[in-house]
């Protein structure tokens, strides 16, 4: 399920660790977890962006949300800091088995991770094929060059097999991908 | 009101810009407008952290979250790249004429500050004194050296005379902070 944008990112946290392994964002932040735990990286999931329209103050300690709204969000889901590197990524599932249907990320997110490039950061996205089993990152750089020279509405794996790097799945770590920006500094 | 976290600026959000420059989130949320119009730096505040209990769905695009609640933030409010740096602050504003209270910030975003600069980042608090109209920059560096020789619960304001930067107010943009940064790299 990709929108609202993080709601089921709540949902693994209400549900405690029922979920973990089987969906990529439970992967991401128990990985990032590792990251932080073992002082290797600091990064972070961003909460999910909200509007909030009603506040119930019983207390300043104890305020409850009545009504709020999921705004789409006008970066990405995760960022931090990596061997004094800004990193900053999107992270997607898709059911398809052929290809990842752009429709999947928002044209700004993708602004945003050009943005960030410009800036000196690194801007990825992660995108799993959920039926195949297989997790890929690709560079922002890459996903651009896609965009410029094609007018699909999706990217075909075999882009993904050409111009992203396969993420292994292992344990401890549950996906490695700082591994790959090491390729790349 | 420094409690809970981030409510101020939904508000500023939904009165839309009334409260502009009165308060210090606003004026960084412009600054940083700014910063990315300009094309000098891609700088956000983070969403609010809420745990989400209840949503109702109507449909996807039209998910209402019916009862959710604040969370402690485990990170900074702002983070993002300039010149190929990470950049990570907290803001507070204060009361005080003559210190700034600890209790303010998170024991958590203190030790999240210190592990950005282990990991090559920049980190630092925005301080505004309101009754004074100053505006303050102090680096994690800093604030780590008075919080390892002081017992006190609060920063006083000759130690932000000595060892901070004044941010002067400006229009375009309202807290040129970065400057301050350019002194330090």
């Amino acid at each position: 399920m990709q929108y609202p944008n993080g709601i089921k990112k709540e949902f693994v946290n209400t549900n405690s660790h029922s979920n973990r392994g089987m969906n990529l964002e439970a992967d991401l932040n128990d990985t990032n977890e590792y990251y932080r735990y073992n002082d290797i990286a600091i990064i972070y999931k961003k909460p999910t962006p909200i509007t909030i329209n009603k506040v119930d103050y019983k207390s300043r300690q104890d305020a409850i949300i009545k009504e709020a709204h999921f705004k789409i969000p006008s970066t990405t889901d995760y960022n931090g800091v990596y061997k004094g590197k800004y990193i900053d990524f999107e992270a997607k599932e898709t059911k398809s088995l052929t290809s990842f249907p752009l429709s999947n990320i928002h044209k700004h997110q993708i602004c945003h991770l050009k943005n960030i490039y410009k800036h000196g950061g690194m801007g990825f996205i992660i995108v799993r094929f959920t039926k195949l089993n297989k997790t890929y990152l690709l560079f922002i750089e890459d996903l651009l060059s896609f965009l410029n020279n094609e007018k699909r509405v999706s990217i075909p794996i075999s882009y993904f097999e050409k111009k992203a790097y396969i993420i292994k799945e292992g344990i401890r770590p549950r996906l490695d991908y700082l591994k790959i920006i090491d390729t790349r500094s």
